[in-house]
């Protein structure tokens, strides 16, 4: 007998249909005898309806106080709806929000951080053979003011608290039915992984899969909660993201690639290569609250430098901008930048100990005649920038490099 | 400088176009130096929306806690948005719901009894020049459970919470500018009451007149909480209910006059007139369920008697069933009932010191050859049954009869 906690997301919320089809899978893992806690979030919709009316109603400028108020009703709804649901089905079942829990956080309003959870009601629930039904993405400050967690939080609610009731696994319910080598749109003979470490998960979803939330898998890690990403609606096992367990020697060298278009290059030419010119240029872009992602300096030559980094597209104006200005003041030669790039990365923990891997990385791409014009690696990730149009044909090449494709590997 | 509650209903705060209205009365308030706590109802049409989600998630039997937990999300919304457009007009402001607040109840859910109020926090907020902002319809019992009052449970939260903070006044804001002597609709001369009893209004709102709900005016009543009924959208003082101050010697004998159509009337017929017989009649209507409102036996003659009592018109075919059978167990004669049926009451505090009310109410009916089917008095109110088809004029002359029509008691 274990003890699970279960989060279903909006869109596996998002009508009283799909409810009812919630409460029909939460019934089967109790007739298996495992003590459930499910998390839900808002139905799909709902959250952006209230944030409208808030909007409405101040100006576009809510109070985050108030609006906290306001959005944690969107998860209120949905636990008594799967209650009754579960009630309906003979199932014993009890609803709470993050207050009555008390799912404790700081009081930094709609970005709250989880510090302290109540178990005792829930386990003396659980005792009594009741399944739990917890609010997700809410919490209550030390003041007794309502919080919200932010983006995604309804992942970390269900986290936090299978590390509070030290759970066999948190399954996290999505519209896919695990992760994958690569994204299957992309290469078809793309595999679900049955297995993934945190921090291949961390940086698979840090270079774009969108499967998990970033906070959620590193919350996960730090308290070596198993993950399993499940489909809500179609049976498997999914795939399940723990620690890593020096595995069989058959181990992968590399999980998954992961890729993104969200990114532009900019790259500020012939800047004094003189101590802290890094942080002269890239000061005024963060005080711009401009996110950068990847950086590289060159060795200098002739006493000036170029300096690249890339940031989100939609910033990309905004930073060219900051960068004129800094160009300027520094005498630097001139300004360019790229919005058609597209960042392609390999992850596996198998890389760490072997050596090559980013040789055969670009092997892989060199054949294909694909020009590399930014690295970054990191221990269990190497990480290029390449012209966008050959994103696909990157994916598929490097996919086959390192025998992911579903036949190939089958056939190793 | 006065403390002053308002209550606002599901229509005036129904859109957040009309919460920014509101916002607007209160600063108002605010702005004359009064201390401003302010109730509010779901906005209207929400508390339907999600009694209909329950329904369709519990086959058409919402568990009553969990429907707690989702109908009070609709008031939470409210103070919400409410609380935003105040903050958005500068001035500073805070909602709560009723757990937080904390309006202690007991546990009988959808329709849980007040029990206790926390104005700890409440009047910490008003002394640091902060407008309140307190969810209606909802408190939280001993074990934290979520519970809602039922019907007409804002104006009962307001009225307990200007009991709590012994408030110089509780504002009910409405769709009608006050109490009136009878319904505007039936009789054009009829008048706002500038003042009027607990005592009278509870007569008034049981016999039809929809102003307010009777449980509010009990609760104000009880602890003596000074009610004003007000239109939310238009300027006006309203009719403030108190309690009677033996006013001056012009006070009317009758305060108003109420009416409904909503009753029908069944009388058996040659019942044997021995002891325990109504109650024989009686009981088996009340264990189906069915309110009995007026009951009338009149003496016996050959051994037999009449026994008429009136219910409600949606009950009227259920309780002439079970008037049958009890027929037939008592040997009765027969059972006969008319649902044409109107009833006419007047209220007024003064026809405790006038002798003859009830006879010149029967003979300003006698006067437009209204017949009496009926008739049922209390110590501040005559009713009376007669044909339906003659509400309208019955009223109307009872209206001038006791002098309560516009300009003829201007003239007075």
């Amino acid at each position: 007998m274990a003890l699970i906690v279960q989060k279903f997301g909006g869109t596996s919320v998002g009508t009283v249909e799909r409810i009812q089809q919630v409460a029909e899978k939460v019934k089967k893992f109790r007739e298996n005898g495992d003590d459930i806690v499910v998390v839900v979030s808002a139905m799909s919709g709902e959250t952006n309806r209230l944030v409208e009316l808030a909007k409405q109603a101040s100006d576009d400028q809510p109070v985050p106080r108030e609006l906290d108020v306001m959005l944690s009703t969107g998860e209120q709804v949905t636990i008594a709806l799967l209650t009754m649901a579960l009630i309906r089905r003979g199932v014993p079942a009890v609803s709470y929000t993050g207050n009555q829990v008390r799912i404790l956080t700081d009081s930094a309003h709609n970005k709250a951080r989880i510090l302290q959870i109540d178990d005792q009601k829930l386990r003396a629930d659980l005792k009594a053979g009741r399944v739990v039904v917890v609010a997700g993405f809410q919490g209550v400050d030390e003041h007794g003011n309502i919080t919200t967690l932010g983006r995604g939080g309804s992942d970390t609610t269900g986290v936090a608290l299978a590390a509070a009731l030290k759970a066999d696994e948190c399954q996290i319910y999505t519209d896919v039915d695990g992760v994958y080598t690569t994204d299957p749109r992309v290469v078809p003979q793309a595999q679900r992984l049955e297995k993934i470490t945190f921090e291949e998960m961390l940086e698979m979803a840090s270079l774009g899969s969108k499967v998990l939330q970033i906070r959620s898998v590193e919350f996960a890690g730090k308290y070596n909660v198993p993950l399993r990403v499940l489909h809500s609606f179609k049976e498997g096992p999914g795939t399940l993201i723990t620690i890593d367990e020096e595995e069989s020697m058959e181990q992968p060298i590399i999980s998954g690639i992961a890729f993104n278009r969200d990114e532009a290059k900019l790259t500020i030419r012939g800047v004094p290569d003189i101590p802290g010119v890094a942080f002269k240029i890239l000061g005024p872009v963060s005080a711009a609250n401009i996110e950068v992602d990847m950086i590289v300096q060159n060795v200098a030559h002739d006493n000036t430098t170029d300096f690249t980094f890339t940031v989100h597209r939609n910033d990309y104006q905004a930073a060219q901008q900051v960068l004129e200005n800094t160009a300027r003041e520094l005498g630097a030669r001139e300004v360019i930048g790229d919005i058609k790039i597209a960042k392609v990365s390999i992850v596996g923990v198998g890389m760490r100990s072997h050596a090559g891997v980013a040789s055969r990385m670009f092997e892989a791409l060199a054949k294909e005649n694909i020009n590399i014009q930014m690295i970054s690696t990191s221990e269990i990730k190497v990480s290029v920038v390449i012209e966008e149009k050959y994103l696909e044909l990157a994916v598929r090449a490097l996919h086959t490099a390192f025998e992911l494709d579903a036949p190939a590997r089958q056939g190793d």
